[in-house]
């Protein structure tokens, strides 16, 4: 088995050091990475001095073999990188004709005036392998010295990701010999890491018996696990031990278990009411149209999502929903009747098979002995009946919103599939 | 006037090596430093190994006056942070019993089991400062060398948020004698940051003359001008100077600003609703909820925001909204005369002062020729009658929909004040 191949990301730029931008790019490039079995040892951000990155160029071919640079390649005159480059690799500039072609047609279709500093963007170090960006205007650049491999890349994420999708890594796992890798991520929601480790406990000791490495990988409301085997055999060989495994992990924790890979609840519940040509609303009050745009931002959301609403009013739960004022009177707003209530009555007036509804409160105000903030009932309708599930959230507002929509979208999934009981 | 200080972070955690935790730590402190006059120079993150952190401490010292380090202090064995910070400050380990009291009394509050691993927590360098967590149980630590400050904190954002707060920046700023500072803050929404440096280049240039530096902080839609004065004068005069300027600059570019500081359109249209105790209704189509999101995300957007509708199928337009089926075949759905009707339709049903609406085509797919993705109208009714608006944007579907959500409540705050001519 080859050595673990070691890389390091240098993200260039005074704006991330004043906290104007936070280093998303940092994190992307260290999940793709980590994927191919490439392991980031540091994350260096420094500002675009010429000084700075000559040092941390220096520091990062001391100890790994892949340099990730972005940053700086703008076309203003505070972007320094690529001259940087240049006298780091004792390399000249040279005109780029076809980057100067795609500059010319990018101002020309816009009708923009071209500037002498956007030509210069077409002017590549000699001795760098020049990485088109079909995103922008500001190339990427692949240099080799000693073993190591240098990348820089624009700091702007969407092409920053599109060079590394289309030039780096197949290049990168094209120059580095790697052991074949395989990983499965399986996507649970509403149970807690420490709850699922004790759950999965034997099951994950007889992993190692196979070679297979687990991560637990939380966020809020959600933990993937994912599964890895690097080398240890064929890739068919390592697919199938993992298929072994995942079939037991579904018998242990199966209802937890909503999803695979890059899935989210929203994209899930979507594919099943696609499939089923199923449609579905909404009836928010604490969740403010947060469980909506969850929803619409799946997009061809369109095909399933009739609309909703979003009632904060208490009186427009009654004039338009259909919620009993007595109802609300006697149970109280925050109450399993009135989730319910809500939820039948959006699946009425938007002419829906299934309707979700929230009803809470989401804080920081709000709050009673009662019914203290955090309190949200999810209610749902639809052709199998009404039910609704109550849940004790924080303090914090951002999250409990959060939370409630994904208990929202998880109660729906387990409804379509029959999971619910 | 003192020279710079400047700041090291080191952001312990093989999870945002992984790419599974995005740093914003660093973007939070780098911003609340640089508000202050401290410079952060570099950000540096690495993985919770004891080699890695020792020899990350070494390099932040030797350049800089202040290390700030977040995490690797959980009750968990792979938590080293606090060990390693004893190797390197030659301290051992010693019983804090506030400490102690605190995080029993949180167990047994919620009547949870306190393990070893939890009492361990209360055991903090003997040499340390101990800084109370109020917000977890693993406390921050001040340790001090040769002039150089190091402060350790957990790496869970609200409880670092809370440290630098109370514990951290008023212990800095005692401890280094900095200039006064004085900063403003001025927001603008829907113009590029080059058409506002044409529009101020002659009150830039005069900025110099009374020694006040000005920042563009451009993001998606929005860009922040910030003046800063560092000790120049008293902070009366300082306060006194920038207000002259700021002055000067509502004179040039006033229908742009938006608000100050912290705010966001959010709260400022929230504000000037309930200063009016006047109502906001919103009927959604391309936006899909992300409207209402943002205008609820402000506490207490109950006062003000009666409900909204999202009405993604267009019988629904019809049906709940009343947009006549004829005006949709005739205009199209995106179109000015539907926004226009999709507001009045709304504001009638949710019986509100004020309502919004969205038609339009977010992507990636439904573009056609007369009406590209990223085309989206925006429709306001109010007690001053009805208009729309029409914007053009990009081709991502997040994008689209948060640039449309701005534009709305840019629309509705001019409304509101009565700019919209």
């Amino acid at each position: 088995v080859e050595a673990v191949i070691q890389a390091d990301i240098v993200s260039i730029g005074d704006e991330l050091l004043i906290g104007q931008t936070v280093n998303t790019n940092a994190a992307w490039m260290g999940e793709r990475l980590n994927a191919e079995g490439i392991r980031v040892h540091r994350i260096t951000g420094i500002s675009d001095q010429q000084s700075e990155i000559l040092r941390a160029l220096d520091e990062c071919a001391a100890r790994s073999s892949i340099v990730l640079i972005t940053g700086g390649l703008g076309p203003t005159k505070d972007d320094v990188t690529k001259h940087t480059l240049c006298d780091y690799f004792q390399s000249h500039l040279e005109l780029h004709t076809p980057t100067l072609e795609r500059i010319t047609e990018f101002f020309t279709s816009r009708g923009l005036p071209m500037l002498d500093v956007n030509r210069d963007q077409a002017l590549m170090p000699h001795n760098a392998v020049v990485l088109e960006n079909q995103r922008g205007t500001a190339n990427g650049m692949w240099f080799e010295r000693n073993g190591t491999v240098f990348v820089s890349m624009p700091g702007v994420p969407y092409e920053m990701v599109w060079l590394m999708e289309h030039e780096v890594m197949p290049r990168l796992l094209a120059y580095f010999r790697r052991p074949a890798i395989v990983h499965r991520t399986i996507l649970t929601q509403g149970v807690g890491e420490s709850f699922l480790a004790k759950k999965i406990s034997e099951w994950e000791t007889s992993l190692s018996e196979v070679s297979i490495a687990l991560a637990y990988l939380p966020s809020p409301g959600q933990v993937k696990l994912r599964m890895s085997m690097y080398g240890v055999a064929d890739e068919q060989e390592m697919r199938r031990r993992i298929q072994v495994k995942e079939k037991e992990l579904h018998s242990l924790i199966g209802e937890h278990i909503f999803g695979y890979e890059k899935d989210t609840l929203s994209s899930v519940v979507g594919t099943l009411l696609a499939q089923r040509q199923q449609t579905l609303t909404i009836a928010e009050s604490c969740t403010g149209g947060y469980l909506a745009h969850q929803v619409t931002s799946t997009p061809g959301a369109s095909a399933y999502f009739n609309g909703s609403l979003i009632t904060y009013a208490e009186e427009r739960k009654s004039a338009i929903l259909g919620v009993p004022a007595a109802l609300i009177g006697e149970k109280g707003v925050v109450s399993e009747e009135v989730a319910i209530a809500m939820a039948a009555g959006a699946r009425k007036l938007m002419n829906a098979d299934y309707a979700l509804s929230t009803t809470g409160i989401a804080g920081p105000d709000g709050g009673t002995e009662e019914v203290p903030v955090g309190t949200i009932w999810i209610g749902l309708d639809g052709p199998a009946g009404a039910r609704a599930a109550k849940f004790r959230f924080g303090q914090n507002r951002e999250r409990n919103i959060q939370m409630a929509a994904q208990s929202a979208l998880n109660l729906l999934r387990k409804e379509i599939l029959g999971l619910n009981g």
